[in-house]
């Protein structure tokens, strides 16, 4: 496939990266194979820490592929398109270590689903964010859950009608999405290396009870998130989205 | 009847605007219009959108009306005035269509509400606010709700237990209830208006799956507004709130 | 013992002072006493207000005392200590009266649980706050529903993480925890004296009602809290837990 998920495995921190040659966008077998690179890292005796994170320099994620989302034919297909979002987010959720998410350029729709779902984000300033699903006629469904209870209602609510507006990095750190917000990259690197050698060595039955009570309230998840892929399943075939993907794709080949 | 509601249709949003004379207060009669004017524009086919916005260029609103708290001489008219509010907000929470509030100026007690239970409050940074209840001996149980689901517990008991402070136009918008604040007047109206026509030219199915989601978990608030307006309704008859409300009426007078 | 708890009553305001020698930590003994001396303020018919506060001027309140914890044997000891916690918080989340708490210094683990369990908490900027708990192998369990309520998961949980991590007073006050941050102790003790001043002049029922809606939804923290309670109580007998303690004490002697 384009694309990969590689697991890297160093001083009690699993790092798990993935890369889309199309700005990180996040096709269905991308999203299955971090759902398992997650899973595996929660399994692993060895790993005391997730650290999530993408390849390249400039879009952290750009959500859904759109080549995919120009694919779904059926409503069953759309649902299991966006169940890939949901298993990413209910791995994260179910991990007993907790995950660190590496946000080092732009999030988009789900790549903001992906920092909402880490138990800590750790950004640099070039790290805006957007929800553009509402443009595209359909809408921030399955990575709303995880997105209303990091940020609250408001913070959500406005991203989502907004959805032409990128908010700065420091608006996603003041309204709790990023829990740090660094100059730099190596800024950002720096903390986190730190941060994981200090959790590393951490007692590993006290975190995973905390992780638990982070994600207390969450346990239908499983059910919820896959009733939210059917709703997104649904309007991505309408004529409206139809449009919208096909104006898009245009552009960029343009 | 002292003061209007009045609808206007265009190019797809219906505005909504309510006036009277006494700072834009609210009497019964313009709550029951005003959850009526949005009934009405949410069932309309060709509104796509809802901007609430009220007339002159001072105060917002004020709040409940001043005389009609002074009239009320039972437990049960104490509750039905009260429920014109929870009727107003459950009419914009129901309502299928984005409501946009334009906030022009100072908000007080309910008016507060009405910004809180909007999908999306645009304000200018005249638009201080204030939750004065307390001080008159009731307070803020039916918009209460509205007020925690938008600003989270620590901004409504803040707002609530300081009632004499008004904290600026800024300070809500950190705190998530404004989602845009402007300097001016011209800023707003350009900023609604952007957005206004970005929204209707998006699927309305897709607005009407999202305003769902963003409203679960208040599908219980028929009830829960008026188990509100029953308390409010029962404080407003105290000795304390009748000299209160006395003493505020005969300072106007002066 | 070592320490106090004292009352004192004065114009309608019911203030409880805590001490202890060891910067203000919180043996069994006086989280008792302070849960008593609560819960007799909230059925005193003079009292319409509550001030929470600590002695000294440095730190307000550090904590579980680390001689207690060193001496726990048993989980049912563990759960015992930890308990304690809960009493309080539970004594100030079903006090009938608004409850301020004054905090002039530094708050760590336990110590930030009181300030989030206040209704109203008024700070200067030496509060800094740190939850340093999984350093020490356990977890802010008891105290995390009262953090999550008043500051929100992300802060909550940022917090947790970064357990070695002071944070403002200033970023305590945009995250909720701290309704008022001010430059000195004197602004601080003027502003409450000012609010304490109009809130005993308000009514009583009217202030209890809010209170009620307040906690709205914490009915289950009897129990809750008593379950927090035994998982603290468990970690702390870890080997991790018994050498952090350790070290801690051996660096204090040195």
């Amino acid at each position: 496939m384009n694309g990969h998920v590689k697991s890297e495995f160093h001083n009690g921190v699993t790092t798990i990266e993935f890369f889309h040659p199309q700005s990180n966008s996040l096709p269905l077998k991308i999203l299955d194979e971090l759902a398992q690179a997650i899973h595996r890292a929660g399994n692993d005796d060895e790993t005391k820490l997730v650290i999530l994170m993408s390849a390249g320099e400039k879009v952290f994620c750009s959500g859904a592929s759109f080549d995919e989302l120009a694919s779904i034919q059926t409503i069953e297909e759309g649902r299991e398109f966006f169940s890939g979002f949901a298993h990413v987010i209910n791995a994260m959720r179910t991990c007993p270590k907790f995950i660190i998410a590496r946000i080092h350029g732009k999030c988009v729709g789900g790549g903001v689903g992906l920092a909402a779902a880490a138990d800590y984000a750790v950004a640099t300033e070039q790290a805006e964010i957007r929800l553009s699903e509402l443009g595209l006629g359909i809408g921030p469904f399955v990575i709303g859950p995880a997105l209303e209870r990091r940020m609250g209602l408001s913070a959500f609510s406005q991203l989502t009608i907004d959805a032409s507006m990128w908010r700065s990095a420091q608006w996603a750190g003041r309204k709790g999405l990023f829990a740090e917000v660094h100059l730099t990259t190596e800024g950002m690197d720096e903390s986190i290396s730190k941060l994981a050698n200090t959790l590393t060595h951490y007692d590993a039955t006290a975190m995973a009870e905390i992780k638990k009570i982070f994600w207390k309230g969450a346990e239908n998840w499983d059910q919820l998130l896959q009733e939210r892929a059917a709703i997104s399943g649904k309007l991505v075939l309408s004529p409206f989205t139809r449009n919208a993907i096909m104006k898009f794709r245009e552009k960029k080949k343009n």
